[in-house]
């Protein structure tokens, strides 16, 4: 059997055998294979041997979500009456009463301070469409797995059944009291334009659409670095985003706030210019307010002499020749997932700077840069909301981690596990929402275990 | 400063030397006081000794509350790219995929297998009132944190920014899909009722109301031992409810389940009978389905004869002399917190059987007895709906646990500490969700983890 998993190119990591009797053996079988229809060939190639009966096929992925990626713990300890009277009731009952007294107290006395929500209604999901919100939930909880284990933050899923703009606006405003900031998420363009405008304007914590300025942000820092390496300034470049969704949007509004020299966004309908249908109020604003030099015509058109392209589309949409007609010393971002707009290696021919979605090639632009070091920073600073000034801060943060003396074109973002990243943009959102006026309090996190009081009740 | 404290009544039970200069010393005074009135005494004494001032006081209760009483954890490891994506993207996408395939496998792929949402409008937060979400938070974060600590259910808060009935439901029809349960809490009567019985109807998951149900298993339970000390039939007995709001009415109603020889709800209007004002639907129904003699007026005359007097309801209501005119060898719950509707110290002069919600007397009445256990069999057998079936098997298995040889006046529940509780009521909601078949599908949650498949792919 090992010989026909190696023969099938399976690599086999271990063999247990699970059971015996005289005349047969039960053996579990492990191995690595390249994706599951290697698997399922794998599989096949099994049952065809003599004497082997494929009793059952497990795959790790699967069994790493069983029962779900997280769980909700106790940090007081509830063990005895003591405990549980000061945890529970009646010790409780004091804690609600401060509250109510005061309730700017909730940042300090409940789990407000450090949580946020991961929304969803399940309309875009990863890049597979719109799959409902229980199909969006592994999403989510991984979402929360990495808030924590990348910035101390307890992120909590909010899958809802509905899609209905009203409705989710309703929702978040509703669950919001337990939350410190909101993390919308996988929710398709147009509709999230809207929630996350209405949201900001109702609520008094921060917004933050992942989709758009999360992306943004990653791509702003790595363009940073990009340009560091073929040392052209952001003012003097033009850029083309393919996609003018969530993502493209928000990076063209995070490049224009950053004093891009041009930037054209382009989508199925060619470049939007000045003389594009109004589709719809997004494509109208981008029509209006990029473009300087109006040019019109489909994405080959618009590459022509471009120094950067950032493609958030479709896969496959350029070659090698397209890339060639761009500006000398160009720069690629093909992050449509899990195939790039452009094959990247035919890409690295022409352009001096390649960047994709994709882990199992160099500069991967990954989300993960941004989330948590951004809401880490909003938390502790109490912000009240999302600006793009903290996206600049959080993209010269990731930018200045790699470090001017490494910065190289393979090497134009940080490892997501480069443990540096998120404190310091964390910091970097701290600062900018402290000049920025968006906090709601003068704040320092680590003062409130220190809290002044005179009398036991409510002061602690 | 000790004999000071001590003389104030005060325990001290550590004395720390924080800071100290030629001229003063800085000490940290740990001590305990009664209540929170005896901390401010403490503090004024303290305060009037020569050469003595006051810096700061801390209240532990407040201390243990400080950032909120749970978290989430990761329950994966994210140590390196594998792991992150095999948990994230690109890795989760197949489990997405699988439950859009399958919406059942949300159970076993999700954190919906374990996972309760503890939901309250803040509208009746414990005996406090009307305090609104962000007041409720520490409640329903406790709540969390027992959820977890006696049954393994990870409980997550909800506390809405809203009051309306109807946007209420809407919500948590839209929040549902990531739960395997609902825990309706601390809202208010009589919206409670419409809001449980619509979502009942909505959602394919158990709706639970714990101030109602919770406490009705409780208190059957305890009445079941009671009955057991004064030897009378549940069938032969008169019971008097004083107080018919949510509690109340879902303790008349599991007692009629259960078979009680007669109940009569009392409220501020006198016993509910034929020819009570149909002041709201709930009362209404009462006075039609309760009061088999049709006994009208006050609750002293309601309770002349009964056997059992049980108060959900309001402090002071009764004293010795009341209790003296019911029937021989009676039994008394005064479940008023904290306060009880008659002095447990009077009632015992003259009744069998005496219980009360506060922890410092014998028999407390405690939902952690139930709660906890009625969840962990309700996601167990995948339950589709909370049964009042169930709620009599929860009740059965909470009296069992204390032992017939072990059943006195001064033990009629078992301690919220002893760890048989949960399991059994677990149990025992299991099995009448299967006899009831209110589940969903042939359910071993063993089995989980033994999933048959023949391909890798959605199997698992």
């Amino acid at each position: 059997m090992t010989t026909a998993v190696g023969d099938a190119g399976g690599v086999v990591t271990a063999v247990d055998v699970v059971d015996s009797d005289p005349t047969s053996v039960v053996v579990d079988v492990t191995c690595d294979t390249a994706d599951s229809a290697h698997a399922e060939q794998v599989v096949d190639i099994l049952e065809e041997l003599p004497g082997v009966e494929v009793r059952k096929v497990s795959d790790r992925t699967f069994l790493l979500h069983l029962g779900g990626k997280i769980e909700v713990t106790s940090k007081v300890a509830l063990r005895n009456r003591d405990e549980l009277s000061r945890a529970y009731t009646p010790g409780v009952a004091r804690v609600c009463l401060a509250i109510a007294n005061n309730p700017e107290d909730a940042r300090r006395l409940t789990i407000k301070r450090n949580t946020v929500a991961v929304v969803t209604d399940g309309s875009a999901v990863l890049g597979l469409g719109n799959l409902g919100p229980a199909a969006a939930l592994p999403v989510m909880e991984g979402k929360a797995a990495l808030f924590k284990r990348f910035a101390g933050v307890d992120a909590w899923p909010v899958v809802l059944d509905t899609q209905d703009t009203e409705e989710i606006i309703n929702v978040v405003r509703c669950i919001a009291p337990a939350y410190g900031g909101i993390n919308l998420e996988d929710i398709a363009a147009p509709r999230c334009f809207e929630i996350e405008a209405r949201l900001r304007e109702m609520l008094d914590i921060p917004v933050f659409h992942d989709d758009q300025h999360g992306t943004a942000i990653v791509v702003l820092a790595a363009l940073t670095n990009a340009l560091r390496c073929v040392e052209k300034a952001i003012s003097d470049v033009r850029v083309v985003v393919c996609g003018a969704g969530a993502a493209g949007t928000a990076i063209v509004k995070l490049l224009l706030r950053e004093g891009v020299g041009d930037v054209v966004a382009v989508d199925r309908a060619g470049a939007l210019h000045r003389g594009s249908p109004a589709v719809n109020p997004n494509w109208e604003w981008l029509a209006q307010n990029t473009n300087r030099s109006n040019i019109q015509g489909d994405l080959r058109t618009a590459i022509r002499g471009a120094d950067v392209f950032i493609g958030v589309s479709a896969p496959n949409l350029l070659n090698g020749d397209d890339i060639a007609t761009m500006a000398p010393r160009s720069i690629v971002f093909a992050l449509a997932n899990p195939d790039p707009e452009v094959d990247p290696r035919e890409a690295r021919e022409h352009a001096a700077v390649v960047a994709t979605g994709r882990s199992d090639q160099p500069n991967q632009i990954n989300n993960v840069l941004a989330f948590p070091g951004v809401f880490r920073g909003m938390l502790d600073a109490h912000a009240t909301g999302y600006t793009d000034d903290m996206g600049v801060a959080a993209a010269r943060a990731i930018a200045d981690t790699v470090g001017e003396d490494k910065v190289n074109p393979t090497v134009i973002v940080p490892s997501v596990f480069d443990a540096r990243v998120a404190p310091a943009v964390a910091a970097a959102v701290r600062a900018a929402a402290k000049g920025g006026q968006v906090v709601d309090s003068e704040v320092d996190s680590d003062v409130d275990a220190e809290v002044e009081g005179r009398t036991a009740v409510p002061g602690f």
